[in-house]
């Protein structure tokens, strides 16, 4: 990892977290108990990726950091948090631990996690709603491309579904391809195309995004499969090799590692090259994706 | 009931059917079990309760039905029906049926119930954002008010969490105050107000609808929990005098039926007050109204 990268990640980190505390209710606020409940997993290690893509595709495109992007960066964590509070419980998942800390149900009950899931869905329309961006048209055009990203078409929730439904069935390429791209890159692409918006991209600039997004959060998930299967279950915190017990649809179960590997790279690929047209200006965002894409935990 | 509030409520719910129809993904869409899950539980026999006085709000203002208004109204009912999938399921209220029909996850399973209340709530924002408004700043305008409504502070979930605390316990005539209007009458007041933004209201009368609708369906909330009390269980399509049974903090049990009778009507003469600046303009939502506090079922 070069210096750089990291630096970007922590400084990204550092202004989603900020942005993040500003935002959700103080656990001081009656009902208490939700408040807690969202904090809780909103504040339970993240490493912010989704927010940081948002705002270094902001920068890309405005050559400076827009003062909305690290709010908008944070709405989408909060989509992030509350689908995993949702995937977490023991209708779906049935996870006890996540990054080594107890998931929302277990230390809440269930009630206030499947509540606090749908607190920090609906907290994160009124952050986008009300996000300094110069015009109201911005702002809905953001809703419109989350609200999309994290839906049942083309979207997260769709991805879920479908990944629930191949559960110890032979998957198709196709069902496969289906839910990586929209259970994980949707979200992802909805990420860096709220960026772009907030750094004032045009309409075919914003497509160029939502492209580069979509390759880049599908290769992401590709590589966090291998993961699965590599690391062992301390290194991850969390149960590592689950999926592979639980029969998941996967790439290396499909494809075994290395073919899925060589397809993460050229999907990595093909995604940086939308970025060609911003030259250096992309180097950021260039660099960041090689470092997600090459991580090995 | 006189002829006129019959039809009213009939199109009403006709043109909120209408628009939820156009609006729903087909259940011919993949994954098909979401899509079928949303319709099940959104076409269950609601009343429309809340599309109507969203709609009503808004011809009270501009005099005619607004075109957004249908659209308005129907993300309002997502909402609402969003919030009755996940209230039904077993880590919460744990029940089969709702009006006579088997709740979302007794058809399709808790965690597509789950995912079909995340899915709803997420189009409902989506509808917002795409809602044919004269203008950008009243989409977020009526984002605003309505993920305000749906919250954890002065809104539906914050409701949600006291109601289950207040389970068992004794409960304050503050904490059923703050139960009351945040669990139902937050939701209420956001579909009046987003019914006065369609029309076209200033913010002086968008106060004057906010405090209209905040008071209506907290009166609202007390007329049902008395129905809750006399009705039998076969009369109203769910288990009656299920709050009783469950201890669950409500007027009837704190103040007694006629106190509690009495409390509603002062409160909706209250809410009626906001109304007099529009005279003969606001008679249907004053009808309205009126027959909904006035029903013995």
């Amino acid at each position: 990892m070069t210096a750089d990268v990291l630096s970007l990640l922590n400084t990204g980190a550092a202004l989603a977290d900020d942005a993040l505390e500003r935002l959700l209710p103080a656990p001081t606020i009656e009902p208490h108990s939700i408040h807690r409940a969202m904090r809780h997993s909103t504040f339970a290690g993240g490493k912010r990726l989704r927010p940081i893509l948002c705002m270094e595709a902001a920068r890309c495109v405005a050559r400076e950091l827009p003062p909305a992007a690290p709010n908008l960066g944070a709405a989408i964590e909060m989509v992030h948090t509350y689908s995993l509070i949702h995937d977490d419980l023991p209708a779906l998942d049935n996870d006890d631990l996540r990054r080594g800390k107890q998931t929302c149900h277990k230390v809440f009950g269930e009630a206030i996690a499947i509540l606090a899931g749908d607190a920090l869905l609906t907290l994160a329309f009124k952050t986008l709603a009300e996000a300094p961006l110069d015009t109201a048209m911005r702002r809905v055009n953001v809703i419109e491309e989350v609200a999309t990203a994290a839906g049942t078409v083309n979207g997260m929730v769709g991805g879920q579904v479908a990944d629930i439904e191949a559960e110890g069935k032979e998957v198709t390429p196709q069902i496969l391809e289906f839910i990586h791209r929209s259970k994980t890159a949707a979200l992802i692409r909805g990420a860096v195309t709220a960026g772009g918006i907030a750094g004032g991209a045009g309409d075919a600039h914003i497509d160029r995004l939502r492209r580069f997004g979509e390759q880049i959060g599908w290769a992401f998930q590709i590589v966090d499969d291998i993961l699965d299967v590599e690391e062992s279950s301390a290194a991850l915190g969390k149960t590592a090799g689950k999926d592979e017990a639980q029969k998941k649809a996967t790439y290396p179960a499909l494809y075994g590692i290395e073919k899925s590997r060589a397809m993460a790279d050229d999907l990595s690929k093909k995604a940086l090259r939308e970025l060609d047209c911003y030259g250096e200006r992309a180097g950021r965002v260039r660099a960041l994706s090689q470092f997600l894409l090459a991580r090995r935990s």
